[in-house]
C-alpha cells in the first residue's frame, strides 16, 4: 500500500464528538459556580484561565479540569468548599473515559477512503488521551498511522511529513479547524478541506483576515469527501 | 549521518533531574495535609491514588496535581479549605516551569556520543511536559529524534524503531528504570544499559524476580557510557 496516497485527518469534532462534551461541562461549572458570579461573568474567567494556562498545562481535559479548579477559587475568593472541587474531579474522571462515538456516517466514509488513502491522523493534545479517545473509537482498524503533535503549527506538520517521507504537494489534510488544520498545510503547499462542525472552541476560531486570499473547498459533512477527491484526482 | 549507530536514550532521572522535583513536592503536601493525616498515612493516601490514576490521567506533572488534590479533599474528609487546594495548583504551576538542569557531566558526555551516534530520546509521559523540557535542558542539539510515547512497553519500543527503520539488534538503550528502559529493549533483542538514578518513584521500582536471568551493564553514571559503547564495538 506504500503507493496509495496519504490523507491527513484531523480526529477531534472531525471524527468524533469532541468539544461538545468540553462545553456540556463547562455549562455544569456555570451552575457550580452561581453563588458567585453569574453564568457570563464565570464563562469569560474560565476562558481567560484556560487561555492564561495554555502554554503551561497544553491542550487537554487535566488541563481544563485545573483551569476549573482555579476559576472556583478564585471567583468564590477561597469560599469554594472541598466538595465543589470534589465535583469537578469527578467531572474530570468522567471526561478522560467517556464514550467515543464516530460523528454520524463518518465510519462508512474512512472504510470508502481507507480503500484507495493510507488515512494519517494528526491530532494535536494530550498523548495518552489522544491515544485512548482513537483505541474507543472503534476506528483504529482504518489508520496507517496516527500522530499526536502539542502544536499545529506549519512546522508541525513539516515534521510529521518528513517523518513519513510525504511531499506536501502529494499531502491532503482534512479537518474541523481553519487556523490547525488548513491554513498551516497551505502554507506548507500542501491542499486542506475545511469540514465545520457544530461547536467550535472560542480559541479555535478564525478571523476573516486569516483567511483572505485562501481558497479552500468547505464541505458539510466527511461522507462529501471522497467524491471531492475522486474530482481531485481528476 | 544516517550510517551512525543509533542510541536510544530515556530523559527524566537519566539527563536531568525530575522525581526529585515530585518527591520535594510531596514532602510540602505532607505537610500541608498534615493536619488531617500523619506523613506516612497521606504518603500511603498519594501513592494509591496516583496508581488508582495512572490509567486515567497518564504519567506527568497534572495528573499528580489531579491526585494530590482528590487526596487533600479524601483525608480532610471535605475539610480541606480552598486555599490549600490553591496551595497545591500554584506547585503544580512551578512544576510545569520548572527549570530543566541537566545531570553533572551529562552535557559533556552527549557532546561525545552524537559525534559517532544518532541520539534518539526515547521518554514516556506528557507529550507537552516532556517536550517543554527537552526544550529548556539545552541539550537539545544533540539529539536526533524525540519520541514521546504514553507507555514504554516493548511494543512501544518496537513501534518507535520501526518507524525510523532501526533493527533491535543494532539498538542500545539507556536509562534509569529498569522496566522501563531495560527490559522491555531486551525482550526486543536489543541491547540496554542501567544507569541508576539517586531517586526512583515507587511505580517505577522492579522486583528481583523480573531481572533474573537478564544481563545488562550497570553504570554509575551517564560519563562512564562512551567507554562501554567502544568496548562493545570492539
Amino acid at each position: 500500500m506504500d503507493h496509495l496516497p496519504v490523507l491527513g485527518l484531523d480526529a477531534d469534532d472531525t471524527l468524533w464528538e469532541n468539544e461538545a462534551h468540553f462545553r456540556q461541562t463547562e455549562d455544569r461549572f456555570l451552575d457550580l459556580v452561581a453563588p458567585w458570579a453569574d453564568h457570563e461573568t464565570a464563562a469569560a474567567a474560565l476562558l481567560a484561565a484556560e487561555k492564561a494556562n495554555l502554554s503551561v498545562t497544553g491542550y487537554g481535559i487535566k488541563g481544563f479540569v485545573l483551569s476549573m479548579v482555579e476559576t472556583a477559587i478564585s471567583l468564590s475568593d477561597g469560599a469554594c468548599d472541598a466538595d465543589r472541587i470534589g465535583t469537578i474531579l469527578d467531572w474530570g474522571r468522567w471526561m478522560l473515559q467517556a464514550p467515543v462515538d464516530p460523528l454520524p456516517g463518518v465510519a462508512e466514509t474512512l472504510e470508502v477512503l481507507a480503500a484507495d488513502h493510507r488515512l494519517l491522523v494528526i491530532t494535536k493534545g494530550d498523548l495518552g488521551e489522544q491515544l485512548r479517545k482513537v483505541a474507543a473509537s472503534g476506528l483504529a482498524g482504518h489508520f496507517w498511522q496516527v500522530e499526536v503533535v502539542a502544536h499545529k503549527t506549519a512546522e508541525a506538520y513539516r515534521d510529521v511529513l518528513d517523518g513519513h517521507g510525504i511531499t506536501p504537494a502529494d499531502f491532503v489534510m482534512v479537518g474541523n479547524s481553519v487556523p490547525s488544520d488548513v491554513l498551516p498545510v497551505l502554507a506548507l503547499g500542501g491542499r486542506a478541506v475545511h469540514v465545520p462542525h457544530h461547536t467550535t472552541w472560542a480559541l479555535e476560531t478564525v478571523h476573516a483576515d486569516d483567511v483572505d486570499g485562501h481558497d479552500f473547498p468547505v464541505l458539510d459533512s466527511l461522507a462529501e469527501l471522497p467524491a471531492l477527491l475522486t474530482d481531485w484526482r481528476g
